[in-house]
């Protein structure tokens, strides 16, 4: 009788699996759960134009077809680091090119950072709701997700305060290791933490690493598809010593999931644990695929493509919204938020319906012809209460069409399940 | 002060990295050591040309630079089982499609078995001499490495045997979940296991799983490499129920490791378990790099490849040997195998010269302008004994020229350390 290690049991049955295996049962069906990005705006010109670049040149190519180094390709970790210092004030920063570590998208980073911090027991806290996919890393680990308050600006920094007091007060502070943010546009909500709440993470991470290092990860992965309002400055830059504050960025929703390309920007202490595992994972990642995006870097396709990109889902993200506001509307008690940049839109029923994966709503919507992610999905097993009664909706795959029909026939499906309640 | 977690302390500190630090303060060393591959051979036109046949077609070129299955694009997992039924007769043998999952090269494979079938302090066994990043991965996870005696047919079936039959007499056959066996031109030695060793291999594992499988991870990653005699079939042709045996390959020693393209060939019992730790690592492997890969496959690039790379290793090989035939023969107790495949030539030395990387050797090599790695980082903590006295040797990287004039600083350096101590 074969039994898997207690890591590989831990990483099984994650809830969004079985989800998904139901729903591609129907290849008819609107999907507006996945994550995944616009297929028709994806940077096929731009891809060719710049891996001719580095293939046509021999020793560039002979380069990029080699093994590389585990933290990266330098002069693609530069402009990584340029593009930092372009975005934010770093200047006085001691941010280097050292600090930068080249990852299988920011979910690597994710999962690197949660084996070099996370013991098996230990605890890292995260926004109520947080990404469904971080939540399983930490299960993987052995370890234990525990969310925070939110509001309609993110995490609420008093409640973390608060938590903390409550963990110090049962013995259990010296387990939490790492607070968990996505503070632009968040997944699953869209929603962005202003500066002063990015700024109170920070001092409150530091204030309560009495005996260890309690460090923030900011998720930045949907930082670059703003569609309108003003840039907000980077959670690091309130880590003026670089002592607390990890960002994981990606290229895989600005540019292309296929090339498998994310970052970490990790304090000194952190490069050494996270490269050795990398070492024993990857090798390292693709040199072909940094030179080819270092490559659409430098040339500025990649500043072209990321206008592009968020032209198209500025588009697709107004199209959902009028599509709620047509559909939705009319049903008393549900709630939408209206994000400024992102892939989601987060809806809230009326507390009586079930959006859960098991409930009646999701099966009425899968027979209607659409599926979502259930926001219970999306809460870390201790902490704040999960909302049955929320889903996740993504615009980034679905055309405009998509996107109508789809509203349209979950609008149908919540009309059912409330009609049956009445009854 | 910042600990990290018992995970990240296990990974770190690896033997390898230290010795690679050290060498990389000379620039102009020559590196006998990594096993990297021949810079000059990587195939730089057939990517090209592979390339543009992908991001040429624009409907591919969006599948490519998508988010893909964890387990692999369909297409190139089919392509590599066709490759394998082509290698071996596996008539009647259970292996399908759903039995490949594509890594980042064989390694991430190696890792992710490490993964799913080793519990901290689980046992593995392998043979003395094996790859050290092998008995790395199997630290990484807290588990134990055992070494299993060898001669020059690869590891003694009797002795796995005996050791079985010891550790049950202790108590511990309950901790061994698997055998890594490197069948074809091992690392470090060169060497392959006949085809009667590989069936007394998967023989014994399955008579020793008494309670639980006990797992045959044969790791193929020199297979195409071969420079001269008949291919030997493969380990998985003895387990007609492919219940046991696990196989890694890649291609990143046939073709190129700026890919970083490798795959596991897989019971359907490990499918699952493997699939979602990856997807918690990287979400599965490029598919642009896969969609390339498959291309060059499908095209008959790859063999042609394949042939190149192997007339230009079967001529560096031969290098070396006459190079250790005219530098080495003259020192009294130096011995070395001639590989028929592979990347390596294993030399063992009278057995009071210390190779090992604090020995006086290694230093006065460093100072000769060499560089290779010590016998000793490639035997597991326990079982068989280190021997000091090796060394492992490769052709992959240098020129014919640099092979001529590392072996002749390392004759010096042996000539100068045998004189000190008869002085």
């Amino acid at each position: 009788m074969f039994t898997p290690s207690e890591r590989a049991i831990a990483a099984g049955g994650q809830p969004i699996a079985d989800l998904m295996s139901r729903a591609l049962g129907n290849p008819h069906l609107i999907s507006l759960a996945a994550g995944f990005v616009d297929q028709s705006s994806l940077p096929v010109e731009t891809m060719r134009v710049a891996t001719e670049k580095v293939l046509g040149d021999p020793q560039r190519a002979q380069t990029a077809l080699q093994y590389g180094e585990n933290a990266g390709l330098p002069l693609f970790r530069d402009l990584i680091l340029s593009r930092l210092r372009q975005a934010d004030d770093l200047t006085n920063h001691p941010l280097t090119t050292q600090n930068v570590v080249v990852t299988a998208g920011s979910n690597q980073l994710l999962n690197l950072i949660a084996e070099v911090l996370l013991d098996p027991g230990d605890i890292a806290l995260c926004a109520a709701p947080s990404y469904l996919v971080w939540t399983g890393v930490v299960k993987g680990v052995g370890a234990r997700s525990l969310g925070i308050a939110t509001d309609d600006q993110g995490l609420i920094p008093e409640a973390l305060d608060a938590e903390l007091a409550r963990l110090e007060s049962i013995g259990e502070l010296e387990r939490v290791k790492l607070i968990y943010v996505i503070p632009y546009f968040d997944n699953p909500r869209g929603i962005s933490m202003p500066d002063a709440r990015r700024a109170a993470v920070v001092e409150i991470a530091q204030r309560w690493s009495k005996h260890h290092p309690i460090h923030v990860l900011s998720d930045n992965a949907y930082r670059e598809l703003r569609y309108r309002g003003d840039d907000i400055p980077d959670t690091i830059t309130h880590d003026s010593m670089l002592e607390t504050v990890i960002v994981a960025g990606t290229f895989s929703k600005s540019f292309a999931p296929g090339i498998r390309l994310g970052y970490g920007v990790l304090p000194a202490h952190l490069v050494g644990p996270v490269t050795d595992i990398k070492s024993n994972i990857d090798f390292g990642s693709p040199c072909l695929n940094q030179h080819i995006m270092a490559e659409v870097i430098s040339s500025g396709l990649y500043d072209a493509q990321v206008h592009r990109v968020c032209d198209n889902y500025q588009h697709k993200l107004q199209v959902m919204l009028t599509a709620c506001d047509e559909h939705l509307s009319r049903i008393d008690g549900v709630h939408w938020v209206r994000p400024d940049g992102g892939l989601y839109v987060w809806v809230e029923l009326p507390a009586s319906l079930d959006a859960g994966s098991h409930g009646e709503l999701f099966e009425v919507a899968l027979r209607e012809g659409v599926f979502y992610v259930p926001g219970e999905c999306c809460f870390a097993a201790e902490g704040a209460p999960s909302r049955p009664n929320s889903m996740r909706l993504s615009f980034g795959v679905q055309s405009p069409e998509g996107i109508r029909t789809g509203i349209a026939a979950l609008a149908r499906a919540i009309d059912e399940v409330a009609r049956r309640q009445a009854a």
